[in-house]
């Protein structure tokens, strides 16, 4: 199930050492001015150079298949596909046998028995998410008037991130960090009571970025410990605008108008230059395993622009459906 | 959209102060034994009368409608229906002019425009997860080698729940807890890489229990602030064994065989018996308000059952589609 | 899948001899008038009691489980639920070795390795349509500028259905029909080009209904032998109108404003006094059979009223999604 | 909604005139043994080149942009495209004003307010099937003990089918036809009771083929003027066989195991070369008007092999659901 969305809906195909990686998005409105060169400000925020991210770069330069005539959507599925121009799937070969911790290799190669494509991860490959700050890029012009911001606020426990990356850098070791969220302008209503929560429609879509183990919407794990008189945000005019915002704008499921706020936990890049234990399956023992390949030390530096993108795409889907 | 689920999939209906609420659950397998009592032992886990609980008590009695014939399932859509039977509507409808604060009143009167069913939440309740607690007996006995538990760890910030409910009593204002899950025997490769991800899925079904406002996976947040040397789970046997579990089970998205773990962040019972402000639309000025009603002062007490419920959901509906 | 629809959602569930019917419609707009009475006529039209229907006779009083408050629709799933009263399984238990030609019973045995309720055809059983009935009351109301009728142009090879009915009483085996329907007042714009044309989701309800096995939009069949010249429309006004209605009001799989058209052809019903053969599972061999039970003569007779319920579901669907 | 399917799920896109067309298969098993070359044959069955087809001719390379590696799928999405290397659109500027009747660049122009790619019909095209053929391939390969084949019986009337062409050339009018569809080796259970009827999803997926305006399984329209002692088929062996197959292999909306048979009918080629009558945009009167560009006379000698493509697109999706 690579689909996302009820009216606005994604589908994502590609691998890491593909030839293309793309989007097909269905459902989108006709009428929208877009032109491939309207994603290149997202597509460079997510792109790999500054220190603690990787030395493989792309060019990450999108091409339209279909879906934009005359500069404009024609309400047709628009397809975008990025040719992938920089594999060394050579890195990959030797390593079949032993599954990289913290990766996909072992349950990919058990869930389609070996078929997978195992270079750089494949399809589960962060490579895809070019094809979704593509598709978010899409979403934010079809709610114009919604103001979405991601910002990477901490990272290896520090929120000094250009210090906590130079420490990640002299320890070559690979740091995980938190991201904030917040988006302005919601219109009240989206969002279902049940199943359909802003809060289950956005976390389903925020974990399917990789490396997030955690999301908490408004004051989150730290309500736990509040005392309802405090956590309730008291309504202070007849638009909804609340005191506080201990419910980061969201009240049964559905966007209050406040602003919505979460924030998301990014685990360190599962590969870290450092040795670590594996099983070789050639050999039947556990052994000791550097990996290999050209690797981001800090993703969390590359995934803000991500977020943004799949908490547009939530928030178009939505609102087309109000 | 209160559907949920791919193959296994729910649709629930009803209101806090409707005749019934229920459940159908549509593609359960035939064949499995089942009948009203096996029912008994998660709602009552769910049900009021301890102390932090709200005086309202139901019966819950559960009715099958459809889809059981001579003690088994036959494959067809399997309804559930409950009686409510203690409803004190009076309650509310002085409540009108005054959207509670924290509650879903305010954003239900704007997206139905007025016409929800505004008693006691109407479909917004939490007596809604009846329904859900039934229906996650039921997907239990789809996965009957899948153990899965749900405890509440901590409340009001303390551990010792017994003594969090206690001052909570004392003081007279609801507090929030967390709900730590857990899930052994599940085979390898449950979940999608991309958008049905373990996390996304559980994620989703997870954050349709009112009052829920984060969740983590394994290390959840604490990863954000490890080194990937430390956070990666060494995999020490054939079977996919891993040294530690800070992935809570879950790579790339796909189950890997190890328990499932994590944790979620249940907020103060909105109906605080303290006095707060809100808007009042008669008199369009902020007022002092007191809840009245029936309510929990720690609805986190009862939110385990339900979460084992809802994940128990996800995971037949996952291991179906295996 | 016993769900139906995008927005306008259907899942029906129950039995012919349950205790109950039902169907809950989730995504119907919040304010719409309705109450219990206002599904009567229609579901008196699809009642037996005429000659050439089933002795069976049910009430068919509809009972509102949820989503109506205070006479209006609201937003909520709406339940509606029908008691089964007048069953006599008896008639049925002497049955299961030999499955009745014509009917589920054998594919149903096997599907559900038999743990169906088998019954009068369980859940498959045209019982159900009741539950369509109502869920089309409904959709009619959600679509008030549109105008759908359906009428039994032909039974047994005759339009004369008088005649028909009467001949089929004479010689004691049941007969077939054609179902004409049409609908006036669509909007222009309806359906999607591949996969959700109008033809596509219209032929998927339609086909819903048991006894059905063809359908035909426009001048149908009759177009595969007519010329291009004479069968395209022209369009003589600004508005889309067309000189001739040969597409049955769609083109490209999307509603041009004229008049939808399309007929469907039902078999003869399954249970005919007739004597026949069957497989009897215990004996191992082929053996006359004649069916039990009370059974229409002309099930078509009762059809019209459900295809009308069903274009109205699709078009309610389809509207909301403009 | 350019989506169908549950598990083996299809996305389209592209236009007749834009630079690719293609398909995405989300839910293909992994490990099925796919190269490019063997898509050729269904698209040479597809291609124009005989006489009553279109002097437009593709070269319909099929190109995997995903999903195969080291010739086996992997069970990530696949995603075949074709480059369209015949399109003159300056055949279509001079069209805008006058909608071709029959056509849906009435429909189009009104649904997406104009922004349509409106050259060659755009996303509409008939160009389109290109997609459907190569998802067929894949299909059939994922039921390989299933045979489909479908043909041309008949054309513009006759059964003679040369003969037909002959004529319609001569006449210089566009001519439909019947194609018939049968398969056999099908598993006993495919199909629901309810909205997924094997009559259901087939025909859904059936009318996405441009030009078809009617299907029948079995005896179909026959069966309205037969009687139900001469229409029911006597199940003689344990295994389900019947003695005659007036219901297309399909009792109660599940496959029955029988062959599964039905006619779909195809309306006569919408560009045809006579001289019509359409509306003028921009004049506002009732105008002559004579199609251009390249076209087929007998769009229906291509279908065939659409209808074996999409029968095994349903097919293989209900297989890996049983």
């Amino acid at each position: 199930m690579n689909t996302f969305g009820n009216i606005f809906r994604l589908s994502i195909f590609g691998e890491s050492h593909g030839k293309w990686v793309g989007v097909t998005i269905d459902g989108c409105p006709a009428g929208i001015a877009l032109q491939e060169s309207d994603l290149l400000p997202d597509l460079e925020r997510r792109k790999a150079g500054a220190t603690g991210t990787t030395p493989r770069k792309e060019d990450d330069i999108p091409v339209f298949v279909s879906g934009v005539f005359n500069g404009r959507t024609t309400g047709a599925p628009l397809t975008i596909i990025f040719e992938n121009n920089n594999t060394r799937s050579a890195d990959y070969e030797t390593l079949r046998a032993t599954p990289r911790p913290g990766h996909a290799d072992f349950v990919l190669d058990k869930k389609f028995e070996g078929y997978n494509d195992y270079r750089g991860g494949g399809h589960s490959s962060g490579r895809l998410t070019v094809a979704l700050v593509a598709a978010g890029v899409v979403a934010k012009k079809v709610i114009p008037t919604i103001n979405i911001s991601a910002e990477l606020i901490e990272a290896g426990g520090n929120t000094d991130i250009e210090a906590a990356i130079s420490k990640a850098v002299e320890e070559q070791d690979s740091i995980g960090g938190i991201v904030a969220c917040k988006a302005s302008g919601l219109p009240i209503g989206l969002g279902e009571p049940f199943f359909n929560s802003m809060e289950s429609v956005i976390s389903h879509a925020v974990f399917s970025i990789p490396a997030i183990k955690g999301i908490e919407f408004g004051s989150g794990f730290a309500a736990a410990s509040m005392k309802g008189s405090v956590h309730n945000d008291a309504i202070i005019a007849a638009d909804g605008t609340t005191f506080s915002n201990n419910a980061g704008g969201i009240n049964g499921g559905i966007s209050n108008g406040n602003e919505l706020t979460f924030r998301v936990a990014v685990k360190p890049t599962s590969s870290t230059p450092r040795e670590q234990q594996t099983w070789n399956k050639q050999t039947g023992t556990v052994e000791p395993f550097t990996v290999k390949g050209r690797h981001d030390l800090c993703i969390a530096l590359r995934v803000p622009v991500v977020v943004e993108a799949v908490t547009a795409i939530v928030l178009a889907d939505m609102t087309l459906q109000l």
